[in-house]
């Protein structure tokens, strides 16, 4: 077992009606003026942004409102935060909505809270030296930044769009209120996009190269078969509160860091791989990751057979084959099955990205090597051409 | 699945050679006077205390020494650590040992930060309005203080001594150093009463009344599943570093919140038996859990046969018998039977009690139930004669 850190101090207040907690929970922070950080109409028209802001009242605290988030954050609206938060004396950010919204409050939090330019943070060239407090009113399932030290946002400014995380735990969430009961009305898309998007938070950890952290293991195939359970619960029964319950508090916990414990860190390829068509094609993340991952499983499993061994046993529990090669195999096949089932997609074809030609390949896989700056991955490090390999493949 | 809020704040440190991050630790909390608090000779030894008190000294951070804490620590050390605190303008309690060394701090803490009888928030007279921060440097795995937010003292200024509980977030450590190798040199009984211990604030919250609650169960399930290998592993293997750590980091993730996610609360009857037991004999905590938890099982099972199905099931893996009572009983039996593969008592005379009268009996029983004001458990609600009957049978 590796060494660890695991810091988690986000205070979570999770079930029906929680959300009337909000102001309490702010005041609790010894806060007074908070900006509501939104995105799109239907936290206003679902009624949301009222209970919100009347929990708020109820405490005495004043606030500013800021709509307009959209998936893949931009950096433009970060901008624009940061601008209003200085001019407000804005001391809280609230976040309601999803993890782009939650992101979008950690960047402008990062900006406020530190002098010069906030996307230095994003190319690694400065570290954030504090961040106003963020808290979160999770509306969606999926990003994890609830519970997360991580923050991605996309630069829209420039010719080519960037799609760049921040670690910190100096964002981490103060509070994050999950109320199940938020997260019923989201389309089937979104809903399968985020169960993809929290077992990969969880598969990025557990492909790795340290084999003995057993608690760790347990935890993490527990969790990525209670999320296939309850993702094909939600298919057919997209109100079933159990079924939300289970999926959102898995969110949390795949990207709080418990499931990455005693691990090297994990793989992380399949999320570089998405970034890039991310910033590109403005996918869906959830879905980008379901496109890439069999295809990365394939190039890499023999690197590290046992691992992919114990996940098509563990995790996907298929039968035991006549050799390990066609164990994993079937692990890898079982899985896109999954995905499948829940109406996401195995391929880039399938994720409505189709006919690449070899240089908008090659072009991908430059920017996601950094220029040929980096490689990707731990079970196997993916250069340039690993990387288009990959891309090519999963057409 | 219930309502619930989860909050571990504290920073887990944890690893080999872990202790040396002591003193930037407490830096980064902002103290500057530690008392360092800790129990027998063996953290002297084994050369621990000069290791923390170097680290300390590293960063310029100044201390004063208490030692002398034993198993259910005592109240008149506790008031010795806060006239100390005091007199020293400590402010940083430094908890160096086991469970009882970090509830004495804990205690110490809140004894310090607030004015008058430091016993009432024990009695639930009062509750603390503060508490001095905590850290601690953990030696033995078992309690889970380092990350729960309880913390039992043991009144040994009456003449029936009073083993009682304190339950707040204000006294959270706000780290935990965890390095398994410090818990190499444990006695057996020691390290399996503590392994006991670990099982046992899993368990306490996996009985309890609520069904839905997947992934809380399956956290458990494995929880329990993975120390009950590594107990047996360290048995004939004391110094293996693998099964110290996942029993490490197990008594911490049993104790901090996260087993009892979405459930009522659990049953905690077992906990509430062993105070008891603790506060007029002596015995280790976890080998009173023990000696107490078959009798409770059989006592109670009927009450929620499906939990204690799914317990034979999942967590004993035993084989599915002719009838579900039997399925229930053989998975009682088959922990039991792993309490005595550990060298773990399974009745009172094993623990060391014998030929009680039924007078004792009936004093333990009524002064569990808080001289017949409460009961204890929720699987069955358990009043004086109740208590008394798991008494006698247990013996």
């Amino acid at each position: 077992m590796n060494n660890f850190t695991y810091y988690t101090p986000t205070k979570v207040v999770f079930g029906k009606k929680a959300e009337e907690q909000v102001g309490a929970l702010v005041k609790e922070q010894g806060c007074k003026k908070v900006l509501v950080h939104y995105g799109g109409s239907s936290a206003k028209k679902s009624g949301l942004l009222d209970r919100v802001t009347a929990s708020l009242e109820a405490e005495g605290i004043s606030y500013v409102m800021l709509g307009g988030v959209v998936p893949n954050p931009r950096l433009a609206l970060v901008r624009k935060g940061i601008e209003l938060c200085r001019q407000e004396g804005v001391d809280f950010l609230l976040a309601v909505g999803g993890g782009s919204v939650i992101d979008s409050s950690k960047a402008i939090g990062y900006g406020t809270a530190n002098e010069g330019e906030v996307w230095d943070f994003y190319e690694k060239i400065r570290k954030p030296a504090a961040c106003l407090p963020v808290g979160a009113v999770l509306t969606i399932a999926a990003a994890g930044s609830e519970m997360s030290h991580s923050c991605v946002i996309t630069n829209d400014e420039e010719k080519n769009w960037k799609k760049k995380g921040c670690s910190s735990d100096l964002g981490r969430c103060r509070f994050a209120v999950m109320n199940p009961e938020l997260t019923m009305t989201l389309p089937e898309y979104q809903t399968q996009s985020g169960c993809v998007d929290i077992m990969m938070h969880t598969m990025e950890r557990y492909f790795n190269r340290v084999e003995n952290m057993e608690l760790t293991d347990g935890i993490s195939e527990n969790l990525l078969r209670t999320v296939m359970k309850n993702a094909r619960i939600l298919m057919d029964d997209p109100e079933n509160y159990d079924a939300r319950a289970e999926v959102m508090w898995a969110g949390s916990l795949s990207h709080n860091g418990l499931t990455g414990c005693g691990t090297d860190g994990g793989d992380w390829a399949c999320h570089q791989l998405e970034h890039e068509l991310g910033a590109t094609y403005d996918v869906t993340h959830g879905a980008g990751l379901a496109a890439v991952w069999g295809t990365w499983a394939r190039y890499v499993w023999r690197e590290k057979p046992d691992r992919f061994l114990k996940f098509a046993r563990n995790v996907m529990q298929v039968q035991e084959m006549e050799s390990d090669e066609k164990t994993i195999l079937a692990g890898i096949e079982a899985m896109e099955a999954f995905y499948r089932s829940i109406h996401m997609p195995v391929n880039l074809r399938e994720l409505g990205i189709s006919g690449l030609t070899e240089e908008e390949i090659q072009d991908l896989a430059y920017r996601c090597s950094y220029q040929e700056t980096r490689t990707i991955g731990c079970i196997k490090k993916l250069g340039r051409k690993e990387i288009a390999d990959i891309y090519r493949l999963a057409q």
